[in-house]
C-alpha cells in the first residue's frame, strides 16, 4: 500500500464530466468543483475529468486535473465552452443497458472514485439519477451530485440555471445593437431584423431579447416563444402595423417557434429543387415570409454557437452562479448528501439576492421548466414587466475575460490522461 | 440683419450625413465632427445632420446639433450604428440628374451651408466628389470634406477604414469562441461549424476570422475569400482531411465567395418548391455541402447586423480613428482643403503608431481595395503572417460604453428639426 493511501484511507477520488451543449460559464462550474475539492482533501483525492463527459468515464479516458496547474484551473472561470470536451450520450435506463451501467462501476472501483458530479442539463441529472440508483442497486458506495447547466434555463427549482444569464445578456445586448443598425437603414433599405435564438422547448431566451427595449415602439417589436402557437396572421399583419408606425420592425424568433399541431417552423419548412429540406432555420423562413406577404426588405442573424459560447460579454452573475454550484455540488457531497442538485434560491430582485440550496435529482430528471404564461404578454408577441423583473438581475455586471492583443486569453488544459487500468470499451 | 449674423460674416454652416450600411464607430466619427467645429466658431457655425443621410438634405430634413446636448454628443463615441440615420442612396452623375444637384444647391444656399461633410464609403466618396465639381460647376462655393466609413475596409489609400476594426474585433472574438464549442461537441455531435460574414467584394472581414487561431491544426481550418474563386473539391476535401485529423472543422465564409464564373454561391443556389431563391446564405450553403458530401452534423451561424453593430466588443484603435477621422475633416476644412478624405497612414505595426493624412477624393471614387493575394495562403483557405501583422494592430484595445442594469447605455438624440425654408422635393 503506498504511503499516501495509507495516511488518507478514507480518500476517494471525484469523477466530473460534462454533459451536453456547453455554455460560456461551464468552465466555471469545473473550477468551483476542483477549487473546492482540493479544500477537502480528507474526503476527496484526486479529480478525474471525463474526457468528451460520460463517454471519457466508459472509455476510461480520464483527465488528471491534478496535473493542471492552478492558473489554469483559475482560468477555466473565464473559458468557455467545455474545456474537458462535452458529450450528447445519454445513458440508457438500467434495465435496457446493464454494460454501460457495470462499466461505470468498474472504472469507478479501478480509480477508486467516489464522487460524481455531473454538469449538465435534463438529461444528466437523469443521468445521475441513474447512477445514484445504480449504486444503491450494485452495492457500490457512489455520491451522486448534479451541478446544473443549461442556456436554455429549462431546469426546474434554480432561480436560474448557469449559462443562461450569459445568452440572455448576449441576446439582448445584440438585439438592442441590431436594432439601433436597422433604425439607421430603414428609411431606404432594411425595415425588418429577424434575429434567431436558441431554445427549441423554452422560450427563456427568446423573452431576454425583449429586454433590449421598452415600450410599444422599441424593439424587439416582436418575439415568437415557443410556448406560444404561431399564428401566422397575426403576425404578419403585427409585423405591417409596426412598419408603418414606427418604419421598421425588428422580430426575435425562438427556434421552437411551432404551429398547433407542434411542428416546428424550421420543420415544417419548404424542400429545395432536390427535395432537401431548405436550408435555413427558422430565422431566414421567417423573414422570408414577411417578405412575401409585404415586400419589406429584410436581414436576418442566427446567432447559433455564438450565442452560447460568448464568454467576452457573460453575465457577472451567471459567472458567479456557475462557479458557485460547482462548489456547492461539491460542500453538498462531503457533508454527506447524495442524489440531489444544488440549485440558486432568490431571495429578492431588486437589489437581487440570491443563496444555494439543493433538490434531489429525483425531481429534477426530465422535468422542463417554461416560460410561463403570464412573463407573456396578452397577444403573446412581448414580455410583461413581471417577466422583466425575473430576467434583468441574471444579465447583470460583467466580467470580462483577460485579453492580448486585442483577444481574449482562453486556457487549454494539459489534459493529462490517468493510466488505464482496465481493457478498452466501445461506446 | 441680425446680430450673430453681423458679428460673424465669415462664418457659415455644416452639413454632416452618414451613409450606407452603418457601422459601430460612424458615430464617434460624427462626434469628432460635431465636437471639433465647435473649436472653429470663426469659419464654422452651427453643424446640420441630414436626417437618413442625403435624402435629409434633399428633403430639407435637417437636425440642428446644437440643440443636443454635449454629454449626447459625446456619447455618440459609443453609441454604434447611424444615429442621424443613414441612407442607400446614390447620386446619379450631374449629367444625368441635374435636378438633385440644384436641389442640394437651394438647400445650402438657403441654410448658409458652406461645408460638406459626408461619411460612408466608395459609393459615397464618390458623392462627395460630385458635390465638390457641383459647386465648381455651378459657382457655388462648398467645402466637401469625405469622412471614411465602412466595416469591408475596402477604401483605398488609409491604412483601415472605421468600422473594421470593431466587426473584425467581433469577427475574430466570435470565431475563437464558437471554436471552442464545437471542439468540445465533435466527439459525439456537431463536427463542422460555418460563420458566415460580411464583405461582398472584399475579404477583409473573413480574413479577420483568421486571427481566432494561428497553426495548421487551430481553427479556423479554412476561410473562404471573395477574392479566391471558389473550388467545391478542394474544399471538401480540406475539410475531411481537417476533421479526421483534427476532429472537428471551423469554416469561416464571406458572403462574397463566387465560383469562377463571378456567381456568388449564395445567388447560386437551390430554389425551393415555390421556385423561389433557397432562404438561407452562404452559411448554411456551405454547410449543407459539407453534409451531403461526407454526412457531418453542422452547425452555422450568420452574424448579419450583428458584427457591425457591436459596440460592446469595439476596438480602441477603431474608436479612436473613427474619432479621429472626423476631427481631420473639420481640420482639413478649415485649413482651406477640398473635394478630400482624411486617411490613416500607418507608421509601424508593432507597436501600432499612426498619424492622419489625407487624399483627393477623385483618387478614391469608387476604387475598391481587395485583400492581396501574399495575405492569403498558398492554398487559398487561411491567411498569412504579412495578413496578420496587418490586421492585428486593427483590433488592439477595449473601449466599453457605460452599463446600466445590466446593459449598454447607448444615446438617443432628440433630433430637433430645423426650420424647413424651401418648399418639398420628392426624392
Amino acid at each position: 500500500m503506498k504511503k499516501s493511501t495509507a495516511k488518507k484511507s478514507a480518500q476517494r477520488n471525484a469523477f466530473y464530466a460534462q454533459s451536453g451543449g456547453v455554455t460560456a460559464v461551464i468552465n466555471a462550474s469545473a473550477a468551483g468543483v476542483i477549487e473546492t475539492a482540493a479544500r477537502y482533501p480528507k474526503a476527496i483525492g484526486k479529480v478525474y475529468a471525463g474526457r468528451h463527459g460520460i463517454v471519457g468515464a466508459l472509455e476510461e479516458d480520464l483527465i488528471d486535473c491534478s496535473k493542471e496547474s492552478l492558473t489554469t484551473i483559475a482560468g477555466l472561470r473565464h473559458t468557455p465552452a467545455g474545456a474537458f470536451g462535452s458529450a450528447r450520450f445519454k445513458l440508457k435506463g438500467l434495465d435496457k443497458n446493464r454494460a454501460e451501467y457495470e462499466r461505470l462501476i468498474e472504472i469507478f472501483k479501478a480509480h477508486n472514485i467516489g464522487y460524481f458530479f455531473y454538469n449538465g442539463g435534463n438529461d444528466s441529472m437523469d443521468t445521475a439519477h441513474k447512477v445514484a440508483q445504480m449504486g444503491e442497486t450494485l452495492g457500490y458506495p457512489i455520491t451522486c451530485i448534479g451541478v446544473p447547466k443549461t442556456v436554455d434555463n429549462d431546469l426546474p427549482f434554480t432561480d436560474a440555471c448557469p449559462g443562461f444569464g450569459s445568452v440572455a445578456k448576449y441576446v439582448a445586448i445584440s438585439t438592442l445593437e441590431a436594432s439601433l443598425d436597422v433604425a439607421s437603414m430603414a428609411r431606404t433599405s432594411t425595415k425588418v431584423f429577424v434575429m434567431e435564438v436558441m431554445g427549441r422547448h423554452a422560450g427563456w431566451i427568446a423573452a431576454a431579447g425583449g429586454l433590449a427595449g421598452k415600450g410599444r415602439d422599441a424593439p424587439p417589436h416582436v418575439i415568437l416563444f415557443p410556448e406560444i402557437v404561431f399564428d401566422r396572421e397575426a403576425f404578419l399583419a403585427r409585423v405591417k402595423e409596426t412598419v408603418e408606425r414606427v418604419g421598421y420592425c425588428v422580430i426575435v424568433v425562438s427556434e421552437g417557434t411551432a404551429y398547433a399541431d407542434g411542428r416546428f417552423l424550421a420543420d415544417a419548412g419548404t424542400k429545395d429543387a432536390f427535395g432537401h429540406t431548405q436550408l435555413g432555420g427558422v430565422g431566414p423562413l421567417v423573414a422570408n415570409m414577411v417578405r412575401e406577404a409585404h415586400g419589406y426588405k429584410y436581414h436576418w442573424a442566427v446567432a447559433d454557437y455564438l450565442q452560447r459560447a460568448a464568454r467576452h460579454i457573460a453575465s457577472k452573475v451567471d459567472v458567479e452562479q456557475a462557479y458557485a454550484m460547482g462548489k456547492a455540488a461539491v460542500e453538498l457531497a462531503v457533508k454527506g448528501h447524495n442524489a440531489v442538485m444544488p440549485i440558486v434560491v432568490r431571495k429578492s430582485s431588486n437589489p437581487y439576492r440570491w443563496t444555494v440550496g439543493h433538490v434531489a435529482l429525483a425531481r429534477v430528471a426530465n422535468v422542463e421548466k417554461k416560460v410561463p404564461r403570464d412573463f407573456i404578454t396578452a397577444d403573446g408577441f412581448g414580455i410583461t414587466e413581471k417577466c422583466r423583473r425575473y430576467l434583468l438581475p441574471l444579465i447583470g455586471g460583467g466580467d470580462p475575460p483577460p485579453y492580448r492583443e486585442g483577444l481574449p486569453v482562453y486556457v487549454k488544459l494539459k489534459g493529462v490522461a490517468v493510466r488505464k487500468k482496465l481493457p478498452p470499451f466501445k461506446v
